[in-house]
């Protein structure tokens, strides 16, 4: 059995550009609702935004050796997704490692747990999703898995899908639908800005939805 | 069975507009310590105010067909209060349906679940307090009720009652009770800037408030 | 049985100021990794730091009395470290008490419930770490205790002991080990400038942290 | 204001008999899905059954005051319904209170809190639904109210409404819908066991509920 | 997309009846530690065990249809493994779908919420590992998925894969690898029985496993 | 530093043999309210009792290392009470752990976190309370420490301390007032024999317990 797996095909370089710009629940629409991570795991600061191929590390609980040897393998512009093995609350990552991870240019970090040295790691600029902080350190000892399928969030990432973070959320894209999901994606931004519009004039969602039919089939009694 | 009812008597813009200047702990000290919704019910970003008469709406779990229907059908300055069956991990509201509400001139919307689009949302200066984000969709196809008595986050809350919210919390107060709370309200307020002077000047909150006596009664100990 | 204690050993206000000075983690590590309080506990503001010796009190739940008995008996720069009997979900500090704490100088509050008037309490700048924001209010009414040993979010507190609190949270340390493990804090800043000169010149944080052998010795296998 | 009220309508000795047969989600379907206690609130013991009219109460958080006052003022068959001010984890009720319970002949005890004495209390065979077993004591000194209405397991109660729980949980069932409700429950299981008889027969459910239509108008591929 | 599959690979009975021997615990280690659900997903009585190849559902929140489905569907000896999209307070399933599914020879039902009626269920011997119990009833109206790749209380399932459970869990083996789990399985209950032996004579568990030299090696120091 | 500790003293045979026939509850309120563990710790079948002098271990995160050496240096009688650094879901002990334990005459295990092999540690008649079940395997590498003061389901132990458990929960008491609780939880076995005889020949609490000053001096308005 190969642990720690570094040769895996990531979505281009374009694609992951074009999609830093879409919100994540677009996206999320777009892939037909597949793919949205437990909302508990949040940006670390308002406006922030995380984008890239997925580099999946699983820690053991309270124990971040992996995580270094995925700082050490990752490729400029990798998002390291990381499983915890349902023990959130250490702080998995700090300062140092984002100090390297920017050094070497990463795309950012998911996480499934915790973080700790936030003020610097805002400072930095480092994009992370994370449960939250915690100030309690870990172990660097246990043995985990790099770049094997992962659950991150009640939801299955491969190592290349992508990873798309926002204050809404994160969502994951299989790498495989990720030029089909992005045409849609963009579609629905173009149709959503005439549906604004409308809106804005006074039309109801009501009318702008046609739902007027769900509710008399629903026989809904109105004053 | 009348599910979905639009009449109903609301508080006056007046005192919808007296009550928008008091922070919703006063409020909820003058009405007797009465309708304080649990307290993981927030504003979607620090300092954002929330006022105005409750439209209610009951959503089925993960559905937001009814919230289409109060969009419709509430007047401006009414605040939509959104019970969720409970199960608060949707995006029950976004940005086209903020812009919606704007065009109506609706006052806000408090729910007891999670919104998305929440930078788009903040942008336009829609009031919202939720329960947080999430970029999962509803559906919009399964009944509810619309301004009959709901619970929201566990307080009971009519169609026509004054909602409340700012970074403390959301507060519901009685339609019939406004008038006499407001009073109570502004009283508070300056009774409280009176005893804010007396604390400044070093007189103890135990002196101030006559605690000494309890003190006394209890038998505590002191060195 | 004395129920109000006021003579205790605090740490000296030299050692008190170098610690304000450095992170939470960092003095968590420098202590041996003890003293981490529930990481659910956090500044009401991001930004904020909390730190001082601890005055300790015991609130029965839904009550504040003996928080008003600290405010009368903690000297300036002591921080209220206090407990709630596992009933977070009140607002056990308001604006008038905190202008009283502002009053006699007190150095904060660390609240293992929740606290109101949140706004008013940010603008003056007194700081407070908190389950979060309620606007329940509370009685005043029955017995605790001050400056007994207090289980404060999970962590034994003795009257005296260092309290400090940053964005990734809060950490006690023993009075007794103050001296040491500042020196060791202090060491560990020094060393980590250190590394991170290393790191940002491009060698990996396993290089760095000699995890080279770790590996190794699990047998891990790497493509 | 009066806090203790002792005067309120009870549903009849018959119906509450007649009730008792009945399954608690036979019950809560015939109700329109209306008065389902938060499923937490369970039976002491597997098996047991409670019924009766509510004899609702409210304690403070950690204090039993008002249950003793209840014990006093409730009438025989009459069933305890007890709020706890969001604070479970006391012991509320214990053996004691059971001995009193039974020689007064009620009719049971609904609490949304923990108790105590547990294998006294079933060894008497006196009902009890609640959220579990607590040791901790109570205080004696708190006021609350008695017989006003309650908000319970996030259903609201009034006095003397209908209380019925087994293993399956707990439901409210307003007095004056009770004899409407009973009629829809009586029905309804006979009803369900015409529907027994034919799905053991091997008719599959999707052919009796006549699902086949649902199926079609969603246009789900099978196959 | 064919939202409803029925063609998969089973395991054989001959296997199924073998597994159904096997303690949960024993059978996660004999997988490599692998499988292991939510620990808060239960039999629904004591001693009650639970076997068979897995027939995977997803349902909507709050909506049962999709069981229907595949109570139609599946074979005599599937085990219906069903996920209900986070939310699991309704009572998914109840006593006459139990009546169809004996009807039907299924081999019972593993599901990620709560089921209804279960007295009736319990008393027919169908096996059911659930969250627990709750009156509410569902919808019969939201599509899903049957057949399709699930994630079941943490854990991937496919259709086919075995499901076991027994009091301390439920675990989920992969079609696949079953054969080579069971030799594994039966290999360490031969083991156990030796070591249990050995431990019944007196010798420590340090000395049969061998922990000295971890000891050793961590250099912790005894009195 | 010594990590694993071996001598302190116990309380005597004579006094724990008294314990045991105790109810936790009593005990409880005779050790003034003290010592009351998380009620989410509890017997893994109704009726069991656990009774012993505490013999404290601290386990890392996942990992039973600390338990074997616990099971090796324990003497008979005494109950292991094992806290497991906040992550409670894996199957710390299991099946041959309880063999060793009931080949060395242990008094039991209390235990912050889950076992697993329930079903036969259940047959073999050992006492076990614990947070439930988990079939998750943990690692026999990581160190921690024996008979240092523990906290346990929130509670400080110290080797030596007696550990007290039956459904309604589990209690620790001092091992230096073991001889004054004993007394007065015998005192109050008698007492509340007496009073349970008053409230069954009728008598209200309320009056057995002289609560009548107690409403009287709130003010409380009866009807």
């Amino acid at each position: 059995m190969i642990h720690i797996r570094t040769k895996f095909e990531r979505l281009s370089k374009e694609l992951t550009e074009r999609f830093s710009k879409l919100g994540s629940a677009t996206v999320h629409e777009a892939s037909g609702r597949k793919g949205a991570v437990d909302p508990a795991i949040k940006p670390i600061r308002k406006g922030l935004r995380l984008c890239g191929p997925a580099f999946t590390v699983q820690c053991a609980p309270g124990d971040n050796l992996m995580l270094h040897k995925a700082l050490e393998k990752a490729q400029p512009g990798d998002v390291l997704v990381a499983a915890v093995s349902g023990y959130p609350e250490s702080g998995y990552f700090g300062g140092l490692m984002a100090v390297s991870a920017v050094a070497r240019r990463l795309g950012g970090l998911a996480i499934d747990g915790c973080i700790r040295d936030s003020e610097e790691i805002i400072a930095m600029g480092f994009p992370v999703c994370s449960r939250g902080f915690c100030i309690r350190g870990t172990s660097k000892s246990v043995p985990g898995l790099v770049n094997h399928p992962t659950i991150f969030g009640g939801v299955v990432v491969q190592p290349g899908d992508l990873i798309l973070g926002d204050d809404d959320g994160v969502v994951v894209v299989e790498r495989g639908e990720c030029q089909s999901v992005l045409a849609k994606a963009l579609a629905r931004v173009e149709a959503e800005a005439k549906k604004s519009e409308q809106l804005r004039s006074g039309i109801s969602s009501v009318e702008l939805n046609k739902l007027g039919k769900v509710f008399e089939a629903l026989g809904l009694v109105e004053e």
